[in-house]
């Protein structure tokens, strides 16, 4: 269907000239961290809820997508114009607008780089724990539109956790309000959640109120060396038990050692086969007891060696490590596949098995690393793209992946959304009547289905 | 609509009869902590999912309500049957189907009673910090309709923030499963926490996957003496800025304490005008040092003493005195308007102070305590329903509190939900756009308006 004239001059006069139509400035909004690219007709710039709202009441009326947009750093597609349309960029709405002390709350634009929040809480003694690798560049809107997790989840939970209210544009143009401002707050349906990991295609959140805890006054960073992979998957379970809750617990193995070898700060012995970055927090004392009691847990388990960062500097050494190993994988092979399996604590040894049990009958390479703390590990299947025969093993040992997750009692994704990847693997998790039903709920909040169509249902 | 003999034998049946339209059985189930009666037609006591399938199924069938019922302590009659139907008790349900300590999660049905989980979880070594005030005999069940509380949630959140996934039936009679046995999943919309707190209208939850903590090590119980009621109400704000996040802050008011006054173990002196009940818990180090800040601190505001419980016992003495608060009001008059308002944390003084107002002009006592530490106050207001000005002064000063929570930023409903005696006022908080989704929403689940009718919407 052609994009009309009059709805572009429309989308002009709403956002006073920030839109634009131009190929080469079109081509910017087009793709997401999957590689794919999908041009849209038009992208939107609107700096206000009312300008989002006057947007969406116009394509419902000319029925033409709208797909919202942080900064296109997704893992699923969830950012595509896969039916072409208006791409609604939200990073002229990136205000900080309040960071409540004595309530401990913010209230954000959707558009706020996460990193940048970060900093900013921490700057007054606050605390926002959701990290999703790519905090650099991310936006708060886009985590909320995928409930993004993170390495902390072991002990701070997920977006979902801390978003206590939103401000939000259905596709009609209509504004709503859920949630509270307070701690606790049962007035009607939990909308707030329900919008949250809706990928976007519920609601364009305009305005969220976050949660936030104090900041933990010390935090301490190990680096704890196994000489065999089932040492470290079967350490991760153990260490939580023992109860001591780190903040995080981060799984790398062999592969992705190699991929960053020279980067660590510190030298990895070349008979390493896994390495667990724990990180413990809490008051000066409670952090120091706690890295103490982990690293002695972790050398009776038979570990090769921890060694505790002995400041900030060699914290952010290993952690600059850990976040830039999902490019650095490309080392192997140009393309990859993935995948944000979680499955629950005590079968990650199991998993970690099947994994190379998977990699030693495709021959592809295929590197785990993430979130073990919370059961989350991204798997990536490297290959190239171009050999059909390449291509047809990585789809397959996909295929193999999510059934062994399934059958550990595990889900599809953790953290990254089902988007277009998994649209189709979805109904092996997800069964028909509950389909039924999320494609109801759709229904009430897009009944023209113009918001990010295209994505979670097949 | 006469209640068809045909549908009481199909019950009995589905039941293998365990069903009754006894009256004198009837009405044991025909109330709730309202204390307002509504005589169902019959009732049922399905001891399997299957069981509650089939008689969905046939009530959807027939048009006739299903009213899903805990113990029937709810504070806001969603579990009455307004409308007559069918009570389905799920006392028979009672069974904890796991406690799985590897990976921290506990599988129950739905009527286990949440005191007695408590207890099984504890001895393992685990925790369940949701605990509403009728812990010892309200069911899990009920809790997650309700999304319920209690004064652990300042540090560890209410029910919704321990539910992974639930097993529930819809009222065709489908059976649903949503969410995950992992830390993390984003497969699809978040139905787990849209039946959370939705009051039994939208499914029957059959059985609830839930997350559990390590136990902390210790916990210290102290209660705080104020001479002032404002200085009590900005303590508690104060406490948590200054970084100690205290697992309960609980209120009491001067009338609160006058009620249970020779119950708390130790002796009130007459000038005290306000009570803070606070605990802290870690390990043995942290619990014992948190309660020392806290102590100093409380000094330093104004407290005019500050009691920490020596031991288990003597804290058990303080917690039964504040558990027993609800029923104790009584001795002022025999009939109150119990409501849960929230305000943000820094708002508490004043919205103490706009309480004390409504005192004054209507005459009336107004209670409050509660979970001051999340800004859920217990507001009762007491009053003889049967003299009619006093019945309409009681109306006038509900709705001017609600007024005044809103104005504040809070909300009308902490933890109790909407049920039938806030579903005047939820048009007050909830807009009609917010209304509209979560009918059509209700619609989705329940297109013949057979579960919990009645509820929440006018």
């Amino acid at each position: 269907m052609a994009f009309k004239d009059s709805l572009y001059k429309s989308l002009c006069r709403i956002t006073n000239g920030n839109a634009t139509k131009e190929p080469e400035e079109l081509c910017c909004y087009a793709y997401d961290a999957t590689g794919r690219i999908f041009m849209p007709d038009a992208v939107v710039f609107p700096c206000s809820t009312f300008e989002v709202s006057r947007i969406l009441e116009l394509a419902s009326m000319e029925k033409v997508p709208v797909i919202p947009r942080g900064s296109g750093s997704g893992m699923t597609g969830g950012s595509l114009a896969v039916q072409g349309g208006i791409v609604m960029a939200m990073s002229r709405m990136n205000h900080i607008l309040e960071i409540d002390c004595d309530n401990l709350i913010a209230r954000v634009e959707p558009g706020v780089v996460t990193g940048e929040f970060h900093k900013a809480v921490e700057k007054k003694g606050l605390f926002y724990p959701p990290d999703p690798a790519s905090s650099a560049f991310c936006t708060l809107g886009g985590n909320l539109g995928e409930c993004a997790g993170g390495p902390r989840a072991v002990k701070y939970g997920v977006t979902r956790d801390y978003v206590m209210g939103l401000e939000a544009v259905v596709p009609s143009g209509a504004v709503i309000h859920t949630g509270v401002r307070t701690a606790k707050g049962v007035a009607g349906y939990d909308l707030t959640r329900l919008i949250v990991g809706s990928e976007g295609t519920l609601a364009v959140v305009t305005q969220a109120t976050l949660k936030l805890v104090p900041l933990p006054e010390s935090v301490k960073t190990m680096a704890v060396l196994f000489p065999a992979i089932d040492l470290a998957a079967s350490t991760v379970c153990a260490i939580i038990k023992e109860s001591v809750v780190p903040r995080c617990v981060e799984f790398l193995d062999k592969s992705s050692i190699d991929c960053v070898r020279g980067q660590f700060g510190f030298n990895v012995p070349g008979d390493i086969q896994a390495i667990l970055i724990i990180e413990v927090d809490g008051s000066q004392m409670v952090a120091e007891q706690d890295a103490g009691k982990v690293k002695s847990f972790c050398l009776r388990k038979g570990a090769a060696d921890v060694i505790i960062a002995s400041g900030q500097k060699q914290a952010a050494e290993l952690w600059s490590a850990r976040k830039s190993l999902s490019t650095a994988l490309f080392r192997l092979a140009p393309d990859k596949i993935n995948e944000d399996i979680v499955v629950p604590l005590d079968r990650i040894p199991e998993m970690v098995k099947r994994i190379q049990d998977i990699q030693k009958r495709t021959g592809l390479s295929i590197v785990s690393f993430g979130h073990a703390g919370d059961g989350n590990i991204h798997c990536n299947i490297m290959y190239h793209k171009k050999n059909p025969q390449e291509q047809m093993l990585a789809e397959s040992a996909m295929d193999e992946l999510f059934s062994h997750t399934l059958e550990l009692g595990g889900t599809i994704t953790g953290e990254h959304g089902v988007g277009i990847t998994k649209m189709k693997y979805l109904p092996k998790e997800v069964g028909e009547s509950e389909m039924e039903i999320m494609r109801g709920i759709k229904k009430v909040f897009d009944p023209e289905n113009i918001l990010n169509p295209g994505k979670i249902f097949v």
